[in-house]
């Protein structure tokens, strides 16, 4: 199918109806109006064929997952999202295929009332890149550097379930249906993140692992976190499939659960606890450590043992 | 080079300051402060290794050019560049290849006042995404759908010379210096875009070949155009190599110009010529057709004969 065909067969499917979009697909560049008085969030990833998906797979997990990583992003800035474009480079130009990736790109969208109104169709490997924008008011936008010593450090959701799946992907085994959901379909925190504006101190998704992340959180704030991997939710999920030291490690170092990483102050585990739930999310919140004095992150075990991972997180052109 | 070191070397190199970016590189999203009232204006492309670009193009001239054609979809709308964020795939994360493609697209950012807020970077075939945010005054924008029956049509600078380039290169030959400098350094018409708003009544950049992105406006507006193909302006730097025919052919057919093609009502010649000047920006603008009724791009030839070019337009996924 030839380029503009794509883009008409795109834009047709693309309706998501906003009062804010003046101009959508179809010119040389979006017209948006932003609310006034409010920060603009934009974030920006992108999946490439074989690298952050397994070659195969069903264009329309593909094309959920590609907004969701997205939306992660915006999730924890606290952000309500508003509008995306989308650059899709394609091998040849398969209408199914696309159509399979709209099916899952645009339900997602649809979820959490997002427009789609611009981007770029070209040839070339298959890759997908996204651009989202959502608003936050000023002062409320929940950053990396924010986390305090004597902050408790939290997690939503469980981790381990979408590590776990691909490594049975690369086993070559049967995927376990609840694992594979958690590969391919994860769901971007949005109502959390929101209802976390003003609680929580800092934030980051959980994309490279919560290791890492947490990492991410200490370097920007200046701190260190003590954390206590046994307490990180979702072993129970793991344990049919993986052994104990397998499955821990993976909830503190495999990657692409979209989770939500945060700090809140020692003494408001209450008020944390009031927030996730009046969100109603139906995502519970788990508090898995303390920000302390220093610097990087400490893991300790059940017994309060130093724990080290054999691989700290999922980084790329890292062998 | 590992991901975050990257990440990290692009971080320290983006230094474009802006009051309006309250968070640049380095959290989930980059959080940003539009100016009241305005229109935010966004768009998207991707260049991809071997589609946009030759192998083994100098990284700098890539890194100019991701920027330059997303930035010319910015003057095509009459807008003001203010922000943008860059996903870059890199096969391996050789940081001496991304250092180079940042002394291109940073020298063209800081040309125009564009600060770099954030992104992605991933493995993946060499592929670039860029995504440029600008502002218009609501009702200024220039859009595909304002070209009204007995409008001029115009061009600006000069056509043929990006496509002349790619036949050299593509025919072994060595490319002249000029050709090689539409290719490689396109100018996007960033100041002229600003000052036809309020004067054109439709705009859009030139990247496919005049007579293919012209389609796309008459499609838009409802209307038809008579195009003198002897009157698009850039023939005299052709002709040292290539035929008259062949010449005409680029020039209206060929892609990669990045000029602006747009229309404004047939007595304001003068006005729009005074606007071109007053914008200072040394490119000449050139009347080369009408706008009448009807459907489609009719091409004429100096004898007023119609003129039917071999093929339309560069399009994706047409072989």
């Amino acid at each position: 199918m030839a380029e503009f065909k794509l883009i008409d067969l795109i834009r047709a499917r693309a309706t998501q109806a906003r009062d804010d979009v003046v101009l959508g697909i179809g010119d040389d560049a979006a017209l948006l109006q932003p609310p006034p008085g409010m920060q603009l969030v934009v974030a920006m990833d992108t999946l490439n064929d074989g690298v952050h998906f397994p070659p195969g797979t069903d264009p329309a997990h593909v094309g959920w997952k590609a907004l969701a990583v997205n939306l992660s992003d915006l999730a924890a800035m606290a952000a309500e999202p508003a509008w995306c474009t989308l650059s899709l480079s394609l091998p040849d130009g398969d209408p199914a295929w696309v159509a399979g990736f709209l099916d899952g790109f645009l339900a997602l969208a649809s979820l959490y009332d997002v427009a789609l109104v611009g981007g770029d169709t070209t040839r070339g490997p298959l890759s997908i890149s996204v651009t989202v924008h959502g608003f936050v008011d000023p002062g409320r936008a929940l950053r990396r550097d924010g986390a305090r010593v004597g902050d408790g450090v939290w997690v939503s959701g469980t981790l381990g379930g979408a590590a776990a799946a691909l490594g049975q992907w690369r086993a070559g085994e049967t995927i376990a249906p609840a694992l594979r959901e958690r590969l391919e379909r994860p769901r971007p925190r949005i109502a959390l993140g929101r209802a976390l504006a003003g609680v929580a101190n800092a934030c980051i998704d959980i994309s490279d692992g919560v290791l890492a992340d947490l990492g991410h959180v200490c370097v920007a704030s200046g701190v260190a976190v003590r954390l206590e991997v046994d307490a990180l939710p979702g072993r129970e999920a793991l344990r049919p499939h993986l052994g104990d030291d397998a499955a821990r490690m993976l909830q503190a170092s495999g990657g692409d659960d979209y989770e939500l990483c945060f700090t809140a102050p020692g003494d408001a585990d209450a008020t944390v606890r009031a927030a996730a739930d009046a969100a109603e999310t139906g995502v519970e919140v788990t508090r898995v450590g303390t920000v302390v004095a220093g610097q990087g992150v400490q893991a300790l075990d059940r017994d309060g043992r130093s724990w080290l991972p054999a691989r700290k997180g999922h980084e790329h052109f890292v062998p």
